[in-house]
């Protein structure tokens, strides 16, 4: 039992620490009802509303002795937003449902909510509700909303036999930035601080998944349980095979990590999670937008191939309850 | 650490417990693209959605020893679609994001699912997505979404002097429920299952709270946080007193309960949350759906004023951080 302090959200109280997040929380046009009612209103501005949820525990998903709350907020809204992009759809709204022990400071949950009303605010999303409990462990909880705007929305199971297998963003990043950290290796100040800020502060390219869904990509994913992982949700619901070449990956931010601890840099760019690049397939008449490059192809059959490399001794993607009991 | 066995979350994995859950998921025509996509899309007929978040912690919220999963299913839907439907909105979809340690039975999250499943089920809405993730303790997140249908939303702050106050539903059973659940009375079997069941099971009248907005409710709230508090939400958002004759509430439940443990009905009634009747102020002019009752009226002033019984002892309402540490 922890006894309650000044400046933790025991002395504050629920409502009180309501008053004070609410204050930090522009509202978008788009909200005819922001924060402080039951329930939000949003215009859905061509009849249908795209809606995702994504949850992060704490010492599951994130760690308070690595991360800033605000890092945090961050991570969270993007691991939101990038599925939202992914479908083609432009985000308008989150809902932030959090959970907290009562010693937590205030001001961990205040720089919690400047993370993720940032993030939102790269994409024109607006926080437009929320709900606070008590927990031992901190839980973040955020449901996404946004618009297609007139568009058809892309879905996993639209490739089509001929599409090109296209990435947009670098994966592995992520992975090796966690590795990074999980080892106890020395580095020197600053070495590879690129892939530490990959993990804990993805840099997500909301723009170019956007432009490949108004570019006319059939299927897309952001690559969240690891690019094999999630190209194979693609092959499966599509009822194709995805054909990659693992040359075509970009290692060159990992090589030095990887040779100093002695790992094979493929293995966290084919099977790392948490990168919010984004992969689709398209096809091959269309100009593809600046920033995005062919891997691959899709094929009759079902499943990924992978030319280049050999993954059958690597496990694909992220499971939460087997990998780690 | 728990050894993973056969039948628990940790032997099935992740993937394959999505996949049991979407088996009995079944969608609503206003569900363009459900669960096991990156997001799912759903119809928002009139151009606006109604969003609401409410979470559930193991041990806070609910206790695996009190309720079955079915039973908590049913009252986290609830209190969302209670939420929803205080504002008018007719609900549509539920994303559900749930967290559990790795030794869960698998049945016990299929029966969740049932729980929501059918709870959701009664206002015709479906639950279109939703997130997995491992934790020491259950915590459930669900986000709902609805529609207006054309209507305006029904807003905390509409109340206006003049207007009645209105209720929909018996408060103070949830309180009565819970204090007798918490206590080691003696009771004969089936004595007080009604108020039992009010806690673990509550049933929500959502046609009567659409009803009330159909009839032209200027503000209503449900009362998740015991009548005194959200009617003061009420009358703090609306810039009015909201004044109630306490001898208007039905204690006729509570009384035997009350009797027993030797404490106030009255207190149950007017300051225990979690019962999702409704509160509402509507002109005076309208005819009032059968199944509500007027409880007193909106005067110019602040706050809430009760007559009929001192309240100035009891704290109001419930403050997730204040109230237990």
């Amino acid at each position: 039992m922890t006894i309650p302090g000044n400046g933790d959200l025991a002395s504050l109280g629920e409502f009180g620490l309501i008053s004070r997040i609410q204050a930090l929380l522009p509202q978008s046009e788009e909200v005819i009802l922001g924060p402080g009612d039951d329930a939000a209103i949003v215009k859905a501005v061509d009849g249908y509303v795209v809606a995702t949820t994504d949850m992060a525990v704490e010492d599951i998903h994130f760690r308070r002795d690595w991360s800033t709350a605000k890092q945090i907020g961050s991570k969270i809204a993007a691991a939101n937003l990038a599925d939202l992009v992914s479908k083609g759809a432009r985000p308008t709204a989150l809902l932030v449902a959090f959970a907290a022990p009562a010693d937590l400071p205030v001001e961990w949950a205040l720089d919690l909510t400047l993370g993720l009303r940032d993030e939102a605010a790269k994409t024109g999303a607006s926080i437009v509700g929320g709900d606070i409990a008590r927990a031992e462990k901190i839980v973040i909880s955020i449901a996404a909303l946004g618009s297609l705007d007139g568009r058809e929305g892309v879905r996993r199971s639209g490739a089509k036999v001929g599409d090109l297998v296209v990435l947009a963003g670098t994966t592995g990043l992520s992975a090796a930035g966690l590795a990074l950290l999980s080892s106890d290796i020395d580095v020197a100040l600053g070495e590879f601080n690129e892939l530490r800020t990959a993990h804990l502060t993805p840099d997500v390219n909301y723009d170019l998944a956007l432009a490949l869904a108004i570019a006319g990509a059939h299927s897309m994913c952001d690559v969240s349980d690891g690019l094999l992982a999630d190209l194979g949700h693609i092959a499966q619901a599509s009822g194709v095979k995805c054909q990659i070449d693992a040359t075509k990956l970009d290692l060159s931010k990992l090589q030095g990590l990887a040779t100093k601890i002695g790992v094979d840099p493929m293995r966290w760019a084919l099977t790392g999670g948490e990168d919010h690049a984004f992969v689709a397939t398209i096809s091959p008449d269309v100009d593809l937008p600046d920033g995005t490059f062919v891997i691959g192809e899709v094929l009759v059959g079902s499943g990924v191939d992978v030319l280049g490399t050999d993954v059958s001794k690597w496990q694909a993607g992220h499971d939460h309850f087997h990998r780690i009991i």
